[in-house]
């Protein structure tokens, strides 16, 4: 599959499941797993309806693909998130031995929407974990990223977007 | 209560509960949440026992301590944890807004004894999140927690121990 197409695709998915977290009240973050153009798992932040601060997105679908694939290792995966990982989500990814993370956002645009960001990038944790690929979209799937905490924090209403 | 008691007291439950993970085949981490005093949870590793490669110890206490206190902010708690916090497990207490860290063993001495750390310590991490107070334990409380790896690599019986 060419990488622009599965960006496109499962990063959609990721958007869209972020979006069903949104309307149930969840702040607005999705990820989902793929392995040989499958879809392990996808997921949103669960933080607040689970009580579990450790409940991002990334976290929650690498939990779950663990319990799919019944195997602590993720290798031959790739995630696709709709905001860079921080610094608890891409080390999850390295324990996990993912192959590839593909993200949206940047956390520069988590941080200004109000969360309480490491300022750690995923480029600079990368260099402490040499086999994560990372790689961030550009263009209209990031920015369909992006506003995705312009509707969390304005409330825009899920059916124009 | 003074700061070396608490240390000892709250180490030796991070310790034993490290022990009980070993006797069922987990790997030697154990972490424990204090606030005002009380202990409001201790966990070990649990990565093999639940196929879920995020339950490290710490991850699991922030997990616990979130659902006994009812809330996703645990200010005012101290985790005591047998090894120096992994990049995942120092972010998660940032999320959590834990005041301070207290750690046994180092990320070295994970390494060593073969776990596949991101050498990024808890201190340096520390940096990008300046309301965490990060302490190690010297002398034989630390070697009390670096043997753990020893017990755990050499299959040590634990009535010695």
């Amino acid at each position: 599959m060419k990488q622009s197409f599965a960006n496109e695709i499962f990063m959609t998915y990721a958007i869209s499941k972020a979006m069903e977290g949104v309307k149930i009240g969840q702040t607005p973050f999705g990820a989902c797993i793929v392995k040989d153009g499958k879809i392990i798992s996808c997921e949103h932040n669960q933080v607040l309806m689970k009580i579990d601060i450790t409940a991002h997105a990334e976290i929650m679908a690498i939990r779950e693909a663990c319990k799919v694939l019944g195997d602590v290792d993720l290798s031959g995966c790739t995630i696709y998130t709709t905001c860079e990982p921080c610094p608890m989500c891409f080390s999850a990814c390295h324990w996990a031995r993912i192959d590839k993370i593909v993200y949206g956002a940047e956390i520069k645009d988590a941080k200004k929407a109000g969360f309480n960001e490491i300022e750690l990038s995923a480029k600079q944790m990368a260099k402490f974990s040499k086999k994560i690929k990372v790689v961030s979209c550009k263009g209209l799937l990031a920015k369909r990223c992006i506003k995705l905490f312009d509707i969390w924090n304005y409330n825009i209403s899920p059916i124009t977007y």
